[in-house]
């Protein structure tokens, strides 16, 4: 086995063309098998596996520098790069992360998730390495569907004119994102493909660059003769490799969206090693969407390449028809675009990760809140428990957001809370309404939910008790209902529950209130603290005499990190909270 | 006279050719007016002149809609829309904006302030119309430094491909952004320039688009005819029309920099009217700059189209030669690239007004935070006393940056300050360093300044007393001096006075430490109060028994106000704050 024995890009320099091809074939073979234990990105890695051989072979990492976009197609570098092991040995799987991290290896020089932003960071690193009079060549590898993302538009742009000095982009173009494309680009893209790059109308040498084409970029004797041409290249080269996503696993390439990221499967026959089937939130939302878009042709449903994030699988999207609005990725367009769609009396619902929506602080500020246009948005994954690599965290949303004017921010916390607040966002045209989805098993309201959010910032008391308040912000009013009950049992002090539901203001009435018999509120909220909800309410009472307890997330940075550790690590558990109480009650 | 009856774009309609023309004198007469007296954008408008009279003649607004890009050149659109008072009479100048605003005509339909945003804003009308299935004419105009931006390029991607109705996109192309332009689509434009739209390599019929070019925007019977060609087509067109900043106005012809936006000035010389002379922190922070930049060449400045933020006239640039870098509006790929220049071993400065800053959420988050790369960003005007149209608010800043972790925001008090912590971000390579540029009158320290801001969240107390210590962030620790000596004088308590100079960290010790002898704490920040500063120390104490009094501005949406009335509204203002501590002193 060839593979084995790579413990550095300098064995890959050591084999013949012909070893070179078994040694693709054994890193495919490797990845199927992690993927199909593991989960990941399937189509992204089994599509780059040549042209990872062949940037090793003909450039010099780490001297040279090879940046890539998202990252997500990173496994194929990291097995030639001294990791080999985290992909042949299913007890060191888990030594690496699904992108790169400098910590990691000498051979990744960022932490990348996000899309779209090599083009930059490379350009960068082109920079310094010319104000320090060095010499090396800098390559930013970067996917069809990541070009349409406003950075790397401004990247490419940039680096087309203003670097003068070696940089080399390779568009790995598989005809895909996540799912199809969006945009004019590919129009262009294809009209290369079918040209094999002869094309006059050709957007990047349009922008400047010298261009290459790369015909088969799974043919290893290809990308390597090409990318001998442009090594040590003294200005920008664009080169445009065509690859196919999924090679090399039949269903994968059969299915391309289904497979840029999987859950484990087994091998033989593509199935789903195990497949839940409970109910969660966001069903409840694909089911109210599908209801809602139906029942009114005003409806848009808007998505920046994530469509699975709703739940619209292309039945469903077929369902919507011109109804469904996939920008591709282009969060900064989509925000904008939701605003317009408003202005001009439709009424659209973009949904969208939290840790994404952070693309849009500008849009949602000026373009949106500004105006004051009715857009639904709903925030996915905001939660401890969402995607836990650093790149991906969801629980940052709250500051980021909750502080802009104009905005209202709600946190249901049951199904029926949910369907009733969305509703509503759709429905009113006075405000941008973001809807923070609940993560977790799905809650049931057993109480009659408002069907009216419009006076603001008033927030539900569930339960009317004494002398500790729990305010239990979205996800977190089970903790809070734990807690109550735990304060109950072992105080004998009925503690008042309360549900805040608006998430970006105070309700002083109530607030004031509680001054009378209470003596301590404790805040719960599934986000950072710092800048929180909490904090808000800490500021509430800051000249007064109760004391406040506010419960969240410390600002830190944590990558791929348990879940219920960080929370104990906060002290957001029942009997941690009960000891605080306590000590204040002396 | 032609424009004094124009009072709807009805009355365009009616008018000759030959009586348009005339008008368009009137027009830049009256613009030319109301800047030399107001101050404004000047290029942009005398550019547009024959444009917006084109567009009203020969479309139907408000039926159809024309989106203004930054909306810093619809002075002529607003002359046409029944505001020509605003333009002709003194007494009337500020009843209109500088910007577009539905709140002022029907004509009006975003509030637009940041660049970028027009293709997104109008491709959702776009959308909403066809989804009502309405008729009409959508049209953005956009100039040519504005489509360097992600959201700008986003948009056109976008609408090339995916509208298939009704979509006209104007290009402005005036050869220039703010200063020159940068990046590669400039190379495109100017190839179309040279061949009379005739080149084939086309960026935007690389997208997809119907292309049409006309060679003199400021000629109506040319841009007449085109927009008649191009009304009620049933598919995205772009229409590049090349138009001249300044045109009509010689100064502005001759300095078209100088005159993007231009102070009060005398028409005959084109000489300020008042000239300040008063040393200020941008000031410091330009010769700071200059002298580092000179000193050591890995210190690389950059800027997003704006030099002038920091001080970096031509000759400044040119000295500074390849350590200066303009990435033309691309405010992401600015921060990202900064981020590339820190791993590279660059020292990036990027200075950056806070408004514009909100582009780069994602960028500071993800590219460099995550990454903890030693970038330093500068941050101007982040001050109630900076720009005050909605659109240019900077005292957001707070809760957008300082709640993401790793981030180190400082806020220097005085000149001394100022410098030594820029040296320090610059010279150190762990963190990312913001510092918020002072905003008032400039300060001397009277005392010996820390060189080292290593050991983070470490606050400065500057007199030691008791009883009321008094936080004062920034820009306003002059205020908080001024209310210790009111308290002095009113109450004979000597308050401590506290510099914090980290606004991304609680300095826990000395916190703890003032419980002692303190009953009071009164946090002061130049910022929204939501997510701001001083809900942090209202957390802190939230279970003691200090009291704290958070003083800053409110979250609400303002527009062209007076900073000395939202300051005592907010109570900003020593006696006001003497009455609410005396209330809790009993």
């Amino acid at each position: 086995m060839y593979l084995e024995k790579i413990l550095s890009p300098d064995d890959v320099k050591k084999l013949s063309r012909d070893e070179l091809k078994l040694l693709a074939g054994e890193m495919r073979e490797a990845l199927i098998g992690k993927l199909s234990m593991h989960g990941g990105h399937c189509g992204p890695n089994l599509g780059f596996v040549e042209a990872a051989i062949a940037l090793h072979y003909v450039f010099d990492s780490p001297a040279d520098k090879i940046i890539y976009d998202v990252s997500h197609q990173s496994y194929s570098h990291k097995m030639l790069t001294g990791r080999n092991e985290a992909f042949l040995n299913p007890l060191k799987y888990d030594d690496v992360s699904g992108y790169t991290d400098p910590k990691e290896s000498e051979h990744d020089f960022f932490n990348i998730g996000h899309t779209s932003t090599s083009i930059s960071l490379a350009s960068g690193l082109a920079k310094a390495r010319d104000l320090k009079h060095e010499r090396y060549n800098v390559i930013a590898v970067i996917g069809d569907g990541s070009l349409s993302g406003g950075e790397a538009l401004e990247g490419l742009d940039f680096a087309a004119s203003e670097l003068n000095s070696n940089f080399i982009v390779i568009v790995n173009d598989n005809d895909m994102s996540i799912a199809e494309n969006h945009g004019g680009l590919y129009t262009n893209l294809k009209k290369l493909r079918e040209t094999r790059g002869n094309s006059e109308c050709n957007l990047f040498k349009a922008l400047g660059y010298e261009y290459r084409f790369v015909a088969d970029g799974n043919d290893l004797n290809q990308v390597i003769e090409t990318l001998k041409e442009v090594r040590n290249c003294a200005h920008p080269v664009v080169v445009h490799m065509v690859t196919q996503k999924g090679r090399g696993y039949a269903p994968a390439e059969k299915d391309r969206e289904a497979w840029h990221w999987h859950e484990p499967f087994d091998i033989a026959s593509g199935e789903l090693k195990s497949r839940g089937n409970r109910e969660s939130y966001d069903g409840i939302l694909t089911d109210y969407l599908m209801k809602k878009a139906g029942s009114d042709e005003k409806v848009a449903v808007i998505t920046a390449a994530t469509p699975m994030v709703m739940g619209m699988d292309r039945a469903k999207r077929e369902k919507l028809g011109n109804q469904f609005i996939d920008v591709g990725i282009a969060e900064e367009h989509a925000m904008a675009m939701s605003s317009g769609l408003a202005a001009g009396g439709a009424k659209p619902i973009f949904g969208v990760y939290s840790t994404f929506l952070q693309r849009t602080y500008d849009q949602i500020a000026q373009d949106v809140c500004i105006n004051s246009n009715a857009v639904t948005v709903l925030v996915y994954l905001a939660s401890v428990n969402g995607m836990n690599d650093v790149t991906h965290i969801g629980y940052y949303d709250i500051p980021m957001i909750a502080n802009i004017p104009n905005l209202v921010y709600l946190a249901p916390t049951c199904r029926e809370e949910l369907v009733s607040m969305c509703d509503w966002a759709v429905e009113q045209n006075r405000y941008p309404v973001f809807i923070r989805v609940p993560v977790g098993g799905v809650e049931s309201a057993n109480r009659s939910i408002s069907t009216d959010y419009s006076e603001l910032n008033r927030y539900e008391v569930l339960s009317h008790g004494d002398t500790v308040a729990i305010l239990g912000l979205g996800n977190f009013l089970k903790l809070g209902r734990e807690t109550a009950a735990l304060i109950s049992s072992e105080l004998n002090i009925e503690a008042t529950l309360i549900n805040p539901r608006y998430i970006t203001g105070t309700d002083d009435e109530l607030l004031e209130n509680l001054k009378k018999e209470h003596r301590i509120v404790v805040t719960l909220e599934d986000g950072v603290l710092d800048g929180g909800f909490g904090e808000k309410i800490a500021r509430f009472y800051g000249r007064s005499d109760i004391k406040v307890l506010n419960y969240g997330l410390k600002k830190e940075i944590l990558d791929r990190y348990n879940a219920d550790e960080v929370m104990r690590k906060n002290r957001l558990v029942p009997s941690l909270i009960l000891e605080d109480v306590k000590k204040i009650l002396g």
